[in-house]
């Protein structure tokens, strides 16, 4: 060790998350590891010591500290991580709210050319600039409510050219952008307009030429698919999610979002990393989910946005022993918000986590869903220097005192990229 | 005319709510004039032209104009008005978090010393100059979210001596914070632990020691009081509002928050200016309501965070005729949270108001409600200049777009004092 690049001293509650190889289910989702008057010291990307601030400053004795950073006694969490997002989109359905409210079914929105056929009409308009400006301004919030990490999905274009669009935006933010981008491709997302009626066309075109097509570019390490009654079947859902496994891409699912049709017993078949949305998953695909280590992703923002009295079973998962992630769900039509900190309050009162399993769920569980466990999720030597400071100095505090935005400092790769609840 | 200090043009969609000598309900509530390519000149701290920016440049010409802000083609709408709330109050309560999820329920709180109890002692315990720090804090945010007048009630002192305590602390925040604060007397918030049992007694010590010596130094407007069964009575009511009118004070009511004992009629009978909660209002309550023009106060981030199923009847409400505010009804037990926009949000989904409705409700109406309505609520000549500018094009994605903050700017009394979101 040469020197210390950052040391971030004087933290009141220094929350790790060490020591999670695997997802953490069951009583280990609420099993954070707290540190009062804690310390991280940074050498480049990487944390190289992290603990009670008496045993860092010991640990690394001698060595010049290049920059310090007074924590000022407040809590500190690992940088929140993402897993389910529609970043990369065109337009916003502002003007979708009105229909809403007045119960106009979301079919009837479709049928009049509303709904998702809106944003992919507006996501194949878009030009590349534009689709990255957007997307740029969502990711800037994200960060700023503590976001270090977010995946982005594809499935806005759903011709070859337009998601390998969405994905290059994606690369291009990944590369430009403090936020790392984990990327997926979601051709199967909908059936485009041009297919009504033959989606079995829309399944070969995803199997023969997106699939194979995305892999060769690069530009996508998930494949996800949007498995639902009137979406795709479980039988089309597997076809694409083998082929997509065949082919190196690790693999997600939107299962159960509306009925229980045998997604998440197709993501434990399958041995899919995430299962995402499963509000009516029953017993049997929470015990598939158990067996398969796969994690449930859930996604309360978007029960909550569409006013629906139902939520995932998140309890049953964790008591059963399913591991289970958060996420915003970012996308413009059933949850356009990008502050996972009102995710955790929704979380708690909806989903009845408590705020350790919340933390859990959006730090080293997210970081497995991602695929990313082995850099990021916690706070450990050898790990990427992601780290939260929030204006509170308990956990309880950030979904208690809600709607609003607590992050005060975020470091990303070591670098402090948000200062005083503002980009820097 | 000497001069224009400041003018701002190049609004995309100005939302002037204009025209409301009275509080706007029925259809009125939603009938908001927009202007496309509109400006707003300022002399001192008054609107002087407001309108289409071609005329209102013709209007001022030969004019100087002291200083410009570019609107860029965004929203912009009277500043936001918040007419409940519990600002002053010492400690937090996100220890209790726990005992909610784990369905304690609130009386057993209570019981442990939680609860109402907790932040009376909390406020007890704080000097003038701790709950000012703490009170400023949520200033600085409710500014941030585009509040520039806010309604705060005292209620957790519950000795004279405290309740002066809170009201001065209002008052010092009044005169040092650019956001206008319109003080309540609440002494009949609770009856506290040492008349436990002799609540008598303690409407005595209201009636007869606290609202005259409140009325005596002039630290309130209004006076409130919480009509509910197992708090105080109709009987008990009445005589505390009856005694505040007398001696001066315009009056507001906690009615109907979680059963239907007659408050709403109790508000209409003696004429509040505003009546709050009222979630268990039934028809009755809202014919008294209308016949006495009394402004429904609707707080539904109370209800989110209480996970309560049912809503106050805004809907009925307004098709009966009754006006409608909403606040955020901030306070450390049932609603920490500053935000008036996520107040929006909560109101289109739960309480079925549309973004119209919703804007009539934290303007014009909030301001009827803290009975400013002659210079604060809307955009005309002769008013106050308050003013909000939005990273937003339409009154809708306010709402949508939820769990952010959308504010660019906001100027109070023709000063800007919060750009590109931060406070300046
Ligand atoms: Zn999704
Ligand atoms: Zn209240």
């Amino acid at each position: 060790m040469k020197q210390i690049d950052l040391l971030i001293y004087n933290i009141g509650c220094l929350v790790t998350m060490q020591g999670s190889p695997k997802p953490r289910a069951g009583t280990e989702q609420s099993k954070v590891h707290m540190i009062h008057h804690g310390a991280i010291a940074i050498q480049g990307e990487q944390i190289v010591a992290v603990g009670i601030e008496e045993e860092v400053r010991k640990s690394i004795q001698g060595l010049t500290v290049v920059k310090e950073l007074d924590a000022q006694g407040c809590l500190v969490t690992p940088g929140l991580i993402d897993p389910h997002t529609h970043l990369v989109h065109g337009g916003s359905r502002e003007h979708e709210l009105d229909l809403k409210l007045k119960g106009v079914p979301y079919l009837e929105i479709l049928a009049q050319g509303g709904g998702i056929l809106n944003t992919v009409q507006a996501t194949r308009k878009a030009t590349e600039e534009e689709l990255c400006l957007q997307a740029k301004r969502s990711l800037d919030l994200m960060l700023l409510f503590g976001a270090t990490t977010v995946e982005a999905k594809s499935g806005y274009g759903l011709t070859l050219e337009d998601e390998v669009k969405q994905l290059r935006v994606a690369k291009q933010l990944h590369e430009s952008h403090p936020v790392d981008i984990v990327s997926t491709f979601m051709g199967a997302h909908a059936v485009p307009v041009e297919y009504k009626g033959r989606s079995e066309e829309y399944v070969n075109l995803v199997l023969e030429e997106m699939l194979p097509e995305v892999k060769r570019l690069g530009l996508a390490e998930f494949c996800d698919i949007f498995c639902e009654h009137g979406v795709f079947s479980v039988e089309e859902s597997r076809k694409i999610l083998l082929k997509a496994k065949e082919l190196g891409f690790k693999i997600k699912i939107h299962a159960d979002e509306i009925e229980s049709i045998g997604g998440a017993e197709l993501a434990g078949e399958l041995g899919c990393i995430s299962a995402e949305h499963l509000l009516a998953t029953d017993t049997e695909g929470i015990e598939a989910l158990k067996k398969a280590g796969t994690i449930a992703v859930c996604l309360p923002a978007t029960s909550f946005n569409l006013r629906l009295q139902k939520h995932a079973p998140a309890r049953d998962m964790i008591e059963s022993g399913v591991p289970v992630a958060l996420s915003t769900d970012y996308n413009p039509g059933s949850s356009p918000t990008e502050s996972l900190q009102l995710v955790m309050t929704l979380a708690c009162l909806n989903l009845r986590m408590t705020p350790e399993e919340v933390l859990t769920a959006m730090t080293i569980n997210a970081a497995h869903a991602v695929g990313k466990a082995d850099t990021i999720g916690s706070l450990e030597v050898g790990k990427q220097a992601d780290i939260v400071l929030y204006n509170a100095t308990n956990l309880a505090y950030l979904p208690y005192h809600f709607g609003i935005n607590h992050v005060h400092s975020v470091v990303k790769k070591g670098n402090i990229v948000v200062s005083e609840g503002k980009l820097i």
